[in-house]
């Protein structure tokens, strides 16, 4: 397996259509069956997913919210940004001393994922609306452009429970399935196998992290090749609903007091 | 970046030395630099860990965790099973309908990570003991060998809180850093950056695990190439305290309930 950067990539702008950009620069990497990641920061940059914190009249929610992450850490919360974390969000998973929720396509993660230190002349930059037709949208443009079977993956960089630091993860994808499933396969002694269900578009975001870096030398488009998927099953369920996270579950009702 | 996968590993048995095998094998693709993945099965094999039901004399909280089990999930669970991973884990944070505990080194898992779908001749494959200090044998192995500055990662795979499937992660490694500090660096526009924090061990071990595969035609090492660290700062904090980790705050003293 190979991960390649696009390199030189401009800085989008709303309108830019990014597969366009994409294979005039790795057109010659590009090959059927590759896999391209593309960071959701310039997705949204080239749908014109920034907003201003003036956008957000401020609710009566926003507003506690706001003052009670600031009595509890200290720090002042801006009401008009946690107005725009909501209107983003379907459910509220923590209120304090962040804001952990589940955006509308059903990614979870704090302040919904909504970035403040990657917009030029704004003053926020929103993930995609709908990030796997935005998957979408970009392998057809490739295949309009003769890149036949290229599988697309709109990531992000997140935190998680467990383990410190963040890593790459899909929130979006199209052309090949979120996962793969084990079940049925056995191993060398014909033992079924422990391991089922096998997040394969999550560790092709998270390799894709690897070689994409951040700041002002990051490349946020990275071409994965010889990689194919296999005929195993696949599922297209990524994010997990209440019923089946017992985390999900263990939040509700529960509140964070600063003193643990 | 590029991930080849140390092909034609033997059955590892007890007392084999798993620097010895992967140099006969990959010692062409292995070079200054490069990170070597290699799936905790096998590392636990090397290092005879394995066991039996029956080396598990059962508590009473192993019985009733059992029973409470059993009574939930309609499921009947072995006492010994439960007994197993209590010796193998320092806190229990779910106890049902399954068990989610801290290993004695700090991983979260279900069932402290032990497998039963993968051990010729035994009932039981537990974890590495202290897999920080497995990674480095194999270094040490890799250099004596001649192969200087090769990084070693020992790998897991499991589910996640939030999203389904699993996905690979570091639960020991040496020779590089777990994370890579962006703290300080500059977006294009001079913005501070949002992602801080990198976990790039979790990454490169999602990455490795897409090549791995499961099964009988799996490949449980794995040479990452062209890849470097770089030169930005680091740290070996991977997994997370109770002080750290709002969800495992959660998680204490939570029940829970089968109609959920």
């Amino acid at each position: 397996m190979e991960l390649t950067p696009v390199a030189d990539l401009p800085e989008i702008r709303p309108g830019d259509d990014i597969a366009d950009l994409v294979a005039d620069r790795a057109g010659d990497t590009l090959a059927e069956g590759d896999v391209l990641t593309v960071a959701s920061t310039i997705v949204s940059k080239a749908e014109g997913r920034t907003a201003d914190l003036d956008d957000y009249p401020v609710s009566g929610r926003a507003n506690e919210l706001a003052e009670r992450i600031g009595d509890l850490t200290g720090e002042e919360k801006d009401p008009r940004f946690a107005q725009a974390v909501l209107e983003e969000s379907t459910e509220l998973l923590i209120d304090a001393p962040f804001l952990l929720t589940e955006t509308r396509f059903g990614h979870i993660c704090v302040n919904a994922g909504i970035d403040r230190s990657n917009v030029p002349g704004h003053d926020l930059l929103l993930l995609p609306e709908r990030p796997s037709e935005s998957a979408a949208r970009i392998r057809d443009g490739l295949e309009e452009r003769g890149y036949e079977d290229v599988a697309v993956i709109v990531t992000d960089t997140c935190g998680r429970p467990f383990r410190h630091g963040q890593r790459g993860v899909a929130i979006g994808w199209d052309g090949l399935p979120a996962s793969r499933d084990w079940r049925g396969e056995r191993d060398r002694d014909g033992r079924e196998l422990g391991v089922t269900v096998q997040s394969v578009v999550d560790e092709l975001a998270a390799a894709a992290n690897l070689v994409t870096g951040e700041g002002a030398g990051g490349t946020p488009a990275v071409v994965v090749s010889d990689w194919a998927f296999g005929d195993l099953d696949g599922s297209d369920e990524l994010f997990r609903s209440v019923e089946d996270d017992l985390i999900r579950q263990a939040l509700r009702g529960w509140e964070w007091r600063a003193d643990e």
